[in-house]
């Protein structure tokens, strides 16, 4: 008997109807012999809703009572998918992520898991009891509710996966979205991207950590840590999705297997200061202070002096302007400027590794479209371009071309019988 | 310093610009030095939307999950109102029921109360921290959520009242509410009505499960039973309102405090029911497991046979039919006739005790009028006639009259030193 997590995201259980057919997704697999465990997010629009309510009670609202109100949205649509799977003749017990037995620190609104004990759902699936966690939430100290950021419930799956050992019983972790699996590129911007088959977590990681909306980046890393693999697939008509998977030497053959944008930048860049140890640890440590995502980093030396410059989101470049200056003025020692208005196009795959001139060919792509390049960073699997803002669509587009990723589809390797799972004949389309 | 627990009803926090009014309410009481614990009910209509929820959901909704479902209403108005106080400057944290330390049994949909461990309230008491506990609910055996029955918010209320001794602590349990207080009549009804500054739990009780819909029923017995003083007023412009509290002798000087009306009920006769041991138990078992509340119950005696008269709502007549047609069956024996379309007019008092005349003053002055009286059913301090429907509001306010109730407000011995709690003069009107 496999064994698989289903996950459910906001917009696939958005109202009752759609519930409903997600739902009987769940009981097609349980008449088929499969032991399923349930993860819901918020319905539709919750979460977005209780945030707004929290804004007019309270400037900043304290982060334990944020949490509290957070874990709401997915309290509701736990109970609810447990009748409709009831409805179905299905036997479910819906659970908090604490009666879940997950359990997290206090780090209200970034929680991270520290441990899961899974003897309650063990239970129930023993006993023949679907079980609907609710997602994004765990127990905290003193019996508070802490949540685990935005798509959390993401790695609440492929944690209740990692816990419920789904690899063990030959199943995955289902994750049910509102795209068809993951692409090439993001099909709004660029028509002709192709679905991938396969995707290892690595490639994954990076796609997610660039802006490709797909899955969360931290249950990515969960899933691969723990040896999950995660099926990525459309809730409302699921064809065969995306599998991400262990690498694979074949995977290798193809030396770019996405691209992906990240729009609405900022630059910040700190010139002349001291070239002592220790001076991009005081920058930094104060950027994590005021809780500002720093993207990538890129420092140069000049004689005596360094020079250092980072993107963030636009939201994040007040916080980032006050503290910098702090910084500056402790130095006594420092320029600041700042530019808006940019963009970061970037191109990942596992084989850019083995392969030689992938950056070269997306530098001529973009300098033979006239695409201006005002920062490089790289890592083993991945090369980014800062741009200008108003170029990007037309970049990403580029870029794709450039590597030949529409033809990509046919080439990747599909799922092998090794990772591919039984779920994908056993549910019905 | 003294101790309250301040309890607001759903349409007191129906939007964050009230929560916000009654949270000034308690800043304003805690900054006079009151120790203070809220309590609060789900906001507005959030409790009928999930109850549509989850009866698109399924049609018999599973009570544990239906009552993890309705418990969130309430779970998101605490932290909410939690934050408004943490806002205003007031050191807040927001509690779910079984994080207050209130233990239910399983009966899920109408949990009692099984114990309340008050360790985590007492200790934030101690700290200046303001509890917000969400009401009509509490944690049942595994961590589930029960909740308490409707109104139960007012049960949450007045048990911590017991649980952290405000009466010892010189305070009281005020329920915030959308009236003034306890009329001797519905305003909406008898215009002349008027605000009773005190009333005994004995005649609060009657007057609450005879329809006045000031207060749970529930809440008052559990006040009673462990001595809680009760204050009822409007949350958002609080006069001295009303305070239910042990009978005092100068109450019996009032003959009757209160009238009430109870419509849209249905009278189920049986007759010639056999005059064996037993046949009540019977009769009413089989009614209470179909969950039907069985209203005033009459029984006479005809020779060998008995005649059981009782009236239900009408909402449960289709299953009091059904009910009552099987125990005639199984007993071979019986006639069943159902009226729909009548009503309940009663007159509440404890000063009927120790009066005269209380019954027959009521008779004529409904006959003066020409209602025809179906039925009299009495208690202590209560008397009831079943009428016609259609004669109902005229009904009350003849009774209302010949009472002379309208002039009660000033004779009705206002709150003594000693059952005046200082909120009424701390709180800002």
């Amino acid at each position: 008997m496999s064994r698989h997590i289903y996950k459910f995201g906001g917009s696939s259980v958005g109202d009752i109807r759609r519930m409903r057919r997600c739902a009987s997704r769940v009981a097609a697999a349980v008449q088929a012999g499969q032991q399923v465990a349930v993860v819901v997010s918020a319905m539709g629009d919750t979460t977005d809703e209780l945030i707004d309510l929290s804004i007019q009670a309270a400037t900043t609202p304290d982060r334990r009572e944020l949490d509290a109100l957070m874990a709401t949205g997915e309290m509701v649509s736990a109970p609810l998918f447990a009748m409709c799977l009831n409805e179905l003749g299905v036997r479910s017990c819906s659970c908090t992520g604490a009666q879940a037995g997950i359990e997290t620190d206090s780090r209200y609104g970034r929680a991270k898991i520290k441990a899961i004990d899974g003897t309650a759902l063990e239970g129930m699936l023993a006993d023949g009891i679907v079980p609907v966690v609710a997602g994004f939430q765990g127990g905290a100290e003193a019996g508070s509710v802490a949540t685990l950021g935005r798509g959390g419930s993401d790695t609440t799956a492929v944690a209740l996966g990692a816990a419920l050992r789904v690899a063990e019983h030959g199943g995955c972790c289902e994750i049910f979205t509102d795209v068809d699996g993951v692409f090439t590129a993001d099909p709004r911007v660029v028509p002709d991207a192709v679905r991938l088959p396969t995707i290892s977590y690595g490639e994954m990681l990076e796609l997610a950590s660039l802006g490709a909306g797909v899955m969360h980046a931290r249950a990515v890393v969960f899933g691969e840590r723990h040896g999950v693999p995660i099926h990525v697939r459309h809730s409302q008509h699921p064809g065969t999705g995306t599998m991400i998977v262990k690498e694979s030497p074949e995977m290798e053959d193809n030396v770019v297997v996405g691209c992906a944008l990240k729009t609405d930048l900022g630059r910040v860049t700190l010139r002349q200061l001291p070239a002592t140890t220790g001076v991009q640890a005081a920058l930094f440590d104060r950027l994590a202070s005021g809780a500002v995502v720093v993207d990538d980093i890129i420092q140069a030396e000049f004689g005596n002096a360094i020079s250092i410059a980072f993107t963030v989101e636009h939201g994040d470049l007040g916080a980032v302007k006050a503290l910098a200056a702090e910084t500056i003025a402790a130095w006594g020692q420092g320029e600041l400027s700042i530019d808006v208005g940019l963009a970061k196009v970037s191109v990942v795959g596992v084989g850019m590794r083995s392969h030689a001139g992938v950056a070269s060919r997306m530098f001529r792509a973009l300098a033979d479209v006239g695409v201006r390049i005002h920062n490089i960073t790289t890592s083993e699997i991945k090369i980014s371009c800062i741009i200008d803002r108003t170029e990007a669509e037309r970049a990403l587009r580029t870029v794709h071309d450039a590597f030949g990723l529409s033809e990509l589809g046919a080439t990747r390797p599909a799922p092998t019988a090794g990772t591919m799972v039984p779920s994908q004949r056993d549910t019905p389309a």
